[in-house]
């Protein structure tokens, strides 16, 4: 317990999201390949209000996913408002008044502004003092549960790179993207080697768990 | 059957060979964390002329991966003898009279010389007009058998990008090299899916069969 984790989809060629990502395509140029074996599943249909879809060996790997998380980070374009300082009116999350996360999330800003609690157990925590800070607060947070890293990819790779993540799950999807952001493209990463925890054949995707060798 | 096929350790972070590859350390730095988990087996500590080992999910692979195997491609820095045109003493090969192989060769090479035979049913033939022509040589000398890649890492690129090859079995390590070369790097790879054929966990590894998508 008082894990750090992050899952994430990734292309054979180690892309998690595709090229020019923005507003109108948050997953860049061919990164909703990444995401099509999710999109079959029942469990992922039903959280999105649509009907029908497969239960498959991914639908375990997915409940395992979100199975004792107690606590959020994610980067400041995740929780969105555009770059830059907060201005009136203040951006609240692209979730509505009832956000679906119902857990302390903590969102890595550099503009400091108050925790804004919502409906349902979310609250956002706005952390302007580094990954490690937002780290220590959300495992405080979670009091015994793990926390995740919910994205986006630049907030998981400052993660990786300094060796603070302690589990990582790779959808890895046999697509090649050529193109985007790749999650494992730092020289100066504080680790060399994980532990293989396990491994899952499921329909278009193969789900691979680490853990960080201490 | 007539299928080209290539097999390649991997790192996590996509690479398969460590920087600064040489003829002194011929992995480049770290690579040998790639192998790792062959050198542990029976059956590959035998073929190097060692005692003991292990038998595990690995050796099946190993031993499917030369299965079938009637015909080999590999660059010229794997053929060795330095880059440029062949000089006197023409160099024939890293392996002695009797090379490992027993297969008809094919090199890719910018230099044109003459077939060498050697004992044992090997034989090298040296190609100057492209990988394209290489494969068409060596899917017509195996017979109805397949071809095997079997390096380096800039030949297989090549054919990757190009779309050539029907089968890749990766053996992903759960290690970071963090520099090197990149099995998947090249923005204008002709093939963007292959199809998920089968996975195999085994200690240290993972071993990941695809086939191109016709």
């Amino acid at each position: 317990m008082g894990k750090l984790r992050y899952s994430t989809s990734m292309s054979l060629d180690g892309f998690v999201a595709g090229a020019n990502q923005g507003i109108d395509n948050p997953l860049g140029v061919g990164g909703e390949r990444l995401h099509a074996w999710m999109r079959e599943l029942a469990l992922w249909r039903r959280e999105a209000g649509l009907d029908g879809g497969v239960v498959n060996e991914s639908t375990r790997v997915l409940e395992e996913e979100d199975d004792g998380i107690a606590a959020i980070i994610m980067g400041r374009n995740m929780f969105g408002g555009g770059p830059g300082p907060w201005h009136e009116p203040i951006w609240s999350g692209w979730w509505g008044p009832n956000p679906p996360f119902h857990l302390p999330v903590f969102v890595l800003t550099h503009h400091a502004r108050d925790t804004l609690e919502c409906e349902g157990g979310t609250t956002f925590t706005f952390v302007t003092d580094g990954i490690e800070t937002a780290k220590a607060l959300a495992i405080a947070a979670a009091q015994g549960g793990d926390v995740a890293i919910s994205g986006g990819a630049s907030v998981a790779k400052q993660y990786l790179a300094a060796g603070l993540i302690d589990e990582i799950v790779i959808h890895l999807v046999p697509t090649l993207l050529a193109r985007g952001i790749r999650l494992f493209d730092d020289p100066q990463n504080a680790v060399d080697t994980y532990d293989q925890v396990s491994v899952t054949e499921a329909p278009g995707v193969t789900h691979l768990k680490y853990q960080l060798v201490h």
